[in-house]
């Protein structure tokens, strides 16, 4: 058996009802605080304390380049993920001014730039390759190759863990990851790739036809029923990352924040590949990425978030952060209708 | 001329201009941060600086209770509003644990418990009778009363500026209040109660049939197009308090951010007194109540965030502050593609 299909530890269901019976406490009607106190219900369950904690964060980065984006399927030039890399280490990136502010802890995970980057403390250098194979012509990787990809992210939850964060967020960057995401969630869902593609960061209405040819020829030359499988001709190493990474928090009990179309779609696998994950994650926003959509209703997600957002990095799981914070700082800190001498509904 | 008629102040169109551009250079596809963007560049206009600043937050509650209360219009007796104000000031209410995580300026202004509160340096006591009149049967006030409340409101937006606040949140308590804020939305959207009549803090469906009918009723009884006669009729201190407040802050150039459906109505309210402050108003959240909806499609407002909150007291205004203020940081700190050596867009 591989380390990925060991079972996720079980969220504490006694907590979680010991929450729920804290929450019709407060001086507040039943329910008035909407999904806020779904959210610090299942954190209880998850961290096994009634008043659950959102203080030490940590965002991984994992970044990648794709062999599919030579065929033109991007608005940018590839050269921008090992860019992206570097500015995300410089503080300069959307996801590196939210991390900031979060205070949290952040690390780029470089598992395969088409160009070297240089050292530096925030970013660990795990290149595999420099970028995956075109998936329309060949597998996007090999099995050892995968294995790594999955292991990287396997290690970067157990530093989350060994830092005592109480919450994971995976992030990622890779110019062309929209199209692998999408030709995932394609052969996952087995749905038709015009039904999950977008305009990524931007392409044309020009270049929407190619990006869809691209994929549906991928679906045909790989045609496999294996999340795994699917993982490793379609996906990227990024990707993979996201995917070990999600599958050891949830074995390590470290609860998980997925962010948009990318990480969602990883998610999407990582519960294919080990269902027993399932309930480790929350999720953050809706991006307008149209595939997005389909992927949450599969996993049955209801983010908390839909403005808009279709940039990546994470950065739409650090922005909903604050809402969290706010929905345990309710939960923590108000009184109760004793406490404050507040009459009880009358119905 | 009323003070409430004059004109509100202009936001700056060329600042907000000079935002847009700066938006473009930020190393991101542009429009990826969806309405963070937005919200970054009218702050810019508003605040009169291209990188505008949201770390002085002002929170002001309007309290008060309605005579429409006895008629059984509510889930919670009456005595919970003055309750409900001790909460507030001695930090137990869920806003008051938001305004302290914000290290917002705040305070209660009692416009009019039916009991009297023990003074406390938070609350304000400016009751101006205890309670409304039944609107079912008599205007909820006369002339005198609702030049008070509304002078109270543009007290609080006076107090705001003097403390240099760069977001005013109005936040309003009253058992009763739904009917009061749907009985205006009624009559000013020329709209049958049915429409706009919910749950309020979780009446049963058999109280339902009697809100509508005491509001119908009151419709009927109290027919005039003039918002302000509107407003005098059917509306609460607190709700005169919201719309006098709006006003002023447009006047003065405090941006606004509106809570929930009541506010949202006391919003309505002040943009058919004066719809020269329209500019001056955000919206933070849509609540479960069913005619929330229907009070953001006639001001054209999209709010943030949609997550079925219901409680009032400014919470839903002061859970979206940090949404805001996440599209500060990014809009302000963010490096540009030049700065950080990124390629830009290639089509």
């Amino acid at each position: 058996m591989n380390w990925y299909e060991s079972n996720a530890l079980n969220v504490k269901q006694d907590v979680m009802d010991d929450a729920v019976a804290h929450q019709l406490t407060l001086t507040k009607p039943p329910g008035a605080l909407g999904a806020l106190e779904e959210v610090a219900i299942k954190l209880a369950g998850m961290q096994g304390v009634v008043k659950p904690q959102l203080n030490r964060i940590n965002i991984s980065i994992f970044a990648s380049d794709h062999g599919i984006a030579k065929q033109g399927v991007s608005a940018f030039p590839q050269a921008v993920t090992t860019e992206m890399v570097k500015n995300f280490a410089t503080g300069g990136a959307a996801i590196s001014v939210l991390a900031r502010h979060l205070n949290a802890q952040f690390e780029v995970v470089n598992l395969g730039t088409i160009f070297e980057v240089d050292k530096h403390p925030q970013i660990i250098d795990a290149r595999i390759a420099a970028g995956t194979q075109d998936f329309s012509s060949a597998p996007a990787m090999d099995d050892g190759q995968l294995q790594l990809a999955l292991q990287q992210g396997c290690d970067a939850a157990q530093r989350a863990q060994n830092n005592k964060s109480q919450l994971f967020i995976g992030g990622e960057m890779g110019i062309g990851n929209t199209s692998s995401a999408s030709a995932l969630a394609a052969a996952q869902l087995n749905l038709p790739a015009a039904t999950l593609v977008g305009m990524g960061t931007g392409i044309s209405e020009d270049q929407l036809p190619l990006k869809i040819k691209l994929i549906e020829k991928a679906l045909t030359l790989h045609s496999s029923n294996d999340p795994v499988e699917q993982l490793k001709s379609l996906g990227g190493f990024e990707i993979a990352g996201l995917v070990g990474a999600y599958i050891r928090c949830a074995q390590l009990g470290v609860p998980v924040l997925v962010d948009g179309f990318i990480s969602s779609v990883a998610a999407l696998m990582a519960v294919a590949i080990n269902a027993s994950i399932a309930p480790w994650l929350l999720f953050s926003h809706e991006s307008s990425e149209p595939g997005h959509q389909l992927v949450l209703a599969a996993l049955k997600a209801k983010p908390l978030l839909n403005i808009g957002m279709r940039l990546g990095e994470g950065s739409g799981a650090a922005i909903v952060v604050s809402l969290m914070q706010s929905a345990c700082a309710l939960h923590n800190e108000m009184a109760t209708f004793s406490q404050a001498g507040v009459s009880e509904k009358e119905v």
